[in-house]
């Protein structure tokens, strides 16, 4: 399929990197394909980033027909721009698909479509370290039809926000709130896909949580409440005694790209790293004992996360001493090492684009 | 507020009744008024009904924060415009809202706004007895912003579609695919709430369902797959023997109002309605002991659906002799004739306006 390119007339400029933040300024195109029983994916395009024209009637407000991915593209200090591990991420995005009853997408062609959007947007890519380009290709559903069922139209578009370093001042650990009451996903639900349901589903819990001072919720297993899935938007470590442990996808986590490159990692380390069960009882046990001596978050946005409290009802514990940890930052400065190309990418995880 | 009235410029005409079907028509105008936190609800306008300009950055798309409510005005043979239990829809979506971190909105306000668009839109509202005018009030979150939390701004608007007869040729018993492996909502979650994502989380076991020749999903709970919940878009209600049970409200399940009303139709006419509990386990059993003699399902489209057959796993059983069975019958001929005022509105359930 041939991508057609209409340029924007007038092209705005980048914010300084030091007044980026994360996720509210837009490049000036975008890349657009629309989907339909007759015609499959069809008229490809990158277009000027504008408002989409909606019916109040697409099925997408009503139903919540929506996946998306989120990843990033980096400017190393020689200019070169590098994706990391872009293929899995639309490849997630066909397994979410599915279980949305969305058509699959051509992934050598989305990837070829989101290259050249990115090089055409090259000046938007910030070049201070810790800064980059996130990259959001989305699918919607368009069908102009009140009734339940999966739409026949859909958009595929792709995105691009220049996003400032997230961590401005060093890795600062965050307050984790583990949820009792509410829940995000369950087995045989769509956790382990990247829909928009599970995040309408994080928010009442997310905002109590920051009405008492905590930055993210941990959510719990929906059938038992007692074993720990994975934070808000990131997957979840634990460093206790030698063991470094996160838990087993079972369904209802999703299968964080950042997850399995820290897991790559420690095996390739020669770190004792399991995927398995984890209830908050073992990691209160863990830390009365003296054994838990890390907890992390792993992700796109953050990339590495320090957790250095966590609440759980009327219990409270500190991990670490206000600084992130040891291995935390072994995995932080391992990864972004290779993201920016400061360090050989012996994993085979980069793709330089331009 | 002031309701800001712009004419549509050309109006359309109705299609006949016959040619209607459900959520595909939609009338020349509809309301719309939006949301910020330095003005709360705002803007409060009836226009042509047209697209909106929405960014492709809009929460709504990616997060899935929106809610609707789904109600009918009806036409009785005196030519009246007829609401049923409308401001309990309105009250329904203040809770769903509460649970999507979205801002309530004023009940008698948006009361108003939409009886002044019905009464515009009159021509609209079929006439034969079954038709309707569907009334689909739903709000999105709108900040171009891609990051997890509740919107600070949102879209609330109200569409309408003419309807047609959901029975064209009487009731026809439905087949119901029970559904063991895809959960849709747990107890913690939000099945209680009339949100985007619920019905996301029904699509993937629907198709499974229809492509089995089966019209419907009757979900389980989440914990234990055992109890039976609701069907796709209705509440659902058994005949046991001289019992006429329906899944107790569990934080799972949607309240819906053609529910209460056939609770309260039920009470009223001295017949044994209990809510509680009931296993799938329970139903086959009923069934083997013959006493299970009507299944129905209740909700805003269809009113009541008698239910022929149930599937779960490799069990199947009929229910009835594939007419429609007399209870079921008698509590749609009992809220029709209400909602047509062909009866007297013994409940103060009806709400003419015009
Ligand atoms: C719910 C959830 N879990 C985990 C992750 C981490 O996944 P990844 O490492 O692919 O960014 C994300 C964010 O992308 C997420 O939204
Ligand atoms: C999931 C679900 N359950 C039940 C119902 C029935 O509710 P009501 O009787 O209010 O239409 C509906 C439809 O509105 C629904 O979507």
């Amino acid at each position: 399929m041939e991508i057609k390119v209409t340029l924007a007339q007038t092209n705005r400029t980048r914010p300084q990197d030091s007044a980026l933040g994360f996720g509210n300024v837009f490049t000036d195109h975008m890349f657009v394909m629309d989907y339909s029983k007759d015609n499959g994916w069809h008229d490809a395009r990158i277009e000027p980033y504008a408002d989409f024209s909606v019916p109040p009637s697409a099925m997408v407000f009503h139903y919540g027909q929506a996946i998306f991915e989120g990843l990033k593209a980096y400017k190393t200090p020689d200019k070169k721009i590098c994706l990391f591990r872009a293929k899995d991420n639309f490849e997630r995005m066909n397994r979410s698909a599915k279980g949305l009853c969305i058509p699959q997408i051509d992934v050598d062609f989305v990837m070829d479509a989101m290259k050249k959007l990115i090089k055409l947007e090259e000046k938007w890519i910030p070049e201070t370290l810790g800064t980059s380009l996130y990259i959001r290709p989305t699918i919607i559903a368009t069908d102009p039809f009140l009734g339940v069922r999966a739409s026949y139209t859909y958009k595929f578009f792709i995105i691009l926000s220049s996003v400032g370093a997230y961590y401005a001042d060093g890795l600062n650990p965050v307050k984790i709130w583990v949820e009792k009451e509410h829940v995000r996903a369950i087995r045989g639900g769509m956790g382990e896909f990247k829909t928009a349901a599970n995040y309408a589903a994080s928010l009442f819990a997310s905002e109590e949580a920051k009405k008492n001072g905590y930055d993210q919720v941990l959510w719990l297993d929906g059938i038992e409440r007692k074993y720990i899935e994975e934070v808000g938007a990131m997957n979840i470590f634990l460093l206790i005694g030698d063991e470094l442990v996160t838990p087993i996808l079972n369904g209802s986590i999703l299968p964080g790209i950042t997850r399995y490159s820290v897991i790559s990692l420690a095996k390739k380390w020669g770190m004792n790293i399991s995927e398995r069960k984890i209830s908050v009882e073992e990691v209160f046990k863990a830390h009365e004992d003296g054994k838990l001596t890390e907890i992390f978050g792993s992700g796109t946005a953050a990339v590495i996360s320090p957790v250095g409290e966590i609440r759980y009802g009327d219990k409270v514990i500190s991990i670490g001493d206000g600084t992130p940890g040891e291995t935390a930052m072994k995995f932080y400065n391992a990864l972004t090492d290779i993201q920016y190309g400061k360090a050989e990418d012996t994993e085979n995880w980069l793709e330089v684009i331009g």
